[in-house]
């Protein structure tokens, strides 16, 4: 069952004078559709599910608003201002005592902090606890897309540029986050994960090693699919047709879903992708051939060096 | 590569004055995209092609309308009169010699006769050539979503209802379209492949025993998801607004595509199908949980019959 208080809810969705509401959930909340559903059932609203994958506020159900007054977005901050969605952000706490198994890992006394959403309500928090142990946090605003301060997003590291540390500390888990981090930034990176207790000092170079060998079997390619999805906060038409323009044997494939099945039945010998930039770097075993960024195609096609190997995000 | 001239499709595109245009393929003749988009575009036509999964005019790409002047959706017949559709129909022949093997299983010289999309255009053929050999062969039209005489799809049978024969002859692969047929008519329904050259008298008992045992796991079940998809052909969203108030367990999900790994995450432990009919027949393999027709969640909720149990269609 739904965690949060959902008479807030009710309580936010009346004030609109909305009666018709959909509801979106990423994929590790989807089990509290029919609890939350059911709720608000009770409290007088018509109510749809959105059954579709969702990974992110990038990925709005904006198609239900044919069929609803406003669209119930959990589990993530707003990315832009889409109207007719009410976002309900999932809220995770930390033991800031876990805190305390990264500091030996620690360089510097003065570091920057970064972390995923929900965990950014912490980050007052965390930095008060370094502080008392004598080490000074950065938080910065990473722009539109990650509105919250030190928040990082797997498409936008922002927040981790601008607070112009060398050594900036990740707190959350999986290593996605702090490998964008290091290559967008070039600071040595710790990375904390608060439920496993590990601290691991973050190395790109094998995942370098990876990308490199995919891109020279993506030079034999015989031709290229420039993947463009659909959704709301990852459409990147411009992106996809300056792309597409690049090789005669280029041709952009529109879908709403990335998925293998797909992509196989296609044929391309290569895919790039437009979309949102993780489908790349952390799928890649769930496709039939190699997946690469915008900026590993520009390499491909020769118009950057691999010295210049850049993470893809989304400005 | 493609088989039919695209210098055919280039005249019609350019007499609509369009630039930009979208291809749709269905799965079978996805492979043929990026030969069709190097001629277009070889012609001067700036080109998307649509990645998403297609099985029928049911699901036109009208999002790229957003991107391109025209879609051109390959393999099918229209359903509708959605503009900007250019449609390519795929028109696979058949030997009529084949149908020789099927007249030892007919018991009447006057029967229906139905087919699918890619040999509508041999019905003529197939009823001159039985002809010759005493058999009167009766085609109907089968309404607007199937234009063609003798033409069925798996969600309409209105050219075999509409035949009036006890029996009927199907022409076409797949065991789905005939038991459609017999079940929406009720007659003697001989189903002849023309490709592995075999023929089958079509017996819904195994079928609807299937579904018998499925609908009774679903009585059981603790909540409905009503499944409602977002294409353009297939949403029945008054269909799933009833079907939603039948029941205070049941709540509408709607979804671009229906996906068996979503349908997991979401933890309904029933879902009814009001999409593509065939997903709840053919797919019931793929998916977590029992899937059940409209017609079936009635059954469940206790306002319809097994005996008047029905096949679905979307009319």
């Amino acid at each position: 069952m739904w965690l949060i208080d959902t008479s807030e809810l009710v309580k936010k969705l009346k004030a609109t004078g909305a009666t018709r509401v959909a509801l979106q959930f990423p994929e590790g909340l989807k089990r509290d559709a029919a609890g939350v559903a059911s709720s608000l059932r009770d409290a007088g609203f018509f109510v749809v599910i959105s059954g579709d994958p969702c990974y992110g506020a990038c990925d709005l159900a904006t198609g239900l608003l044919e069929m609803v007054e406003q669209v119930v977005h959990f589990g993530h901050s707003p990315l832009d201002d889409t109207p007719c969605i009410i976002y309900d952000p999932y809220r995770m706490d930390i033991d800031t005592e876990v805190l305390g198994i990264a500091i030996p890992y620690l360089s510097s006394i003065d570091i920057g902090l970064v972390t995923t959403v929900q965990h950014t309500h912490m980050v007052p928090v965390i930095t008060k606890y370094l502080a008392s142990r004598g080490i000074t946090c950065h938080s910065a605003h990473g722009g539109t897309r990650a509105p919250n301060p030190g928040q990082v997003l797997g498409c936008s590291y922002g927040a981790a540029r601008d607070c112009h540390n060398d050594e900036i500390l990740f707190v959350g888990t999986g290593l996605f986050h702090p490998l964008g981090v290091q290559l967008s930034t070039g600071a040595r990176v710790i990375a904390l994960d608060p439920y496993c207790r590990t601290v691991e000092v973050v190395s790109a170079e094998r995942f370098l090693r990876r990308r490199f060998a995919l891109i020279e079997v993506a030079k034999k390619a015989k031709n290229f699919g420039i993947i463009l999805t659909l959704k709301s906060g990852q459409k990147r038409q411009q992106l996809a047709e300056r792309l597409a323009m690049m090789s005669k044997d280029a041709f952009i494939v529109a879908v709403h879903e990335v998925s293998p099945d797909e992509l196989l039945n296609l044929g391309f010998s290569c895919y790039v992708n437009t979309a949102c930039p993780r489908l790349a770097y952390d799928d890649q075993e769930r496709f039939p051939v190699p997946v690469i960024s915008p900026q590993e195609f520009e390499i491909v096609c020769g118009s950057r060096t691999f010295e210049d190997y850049q993470i893809d995000e989304i400005t």
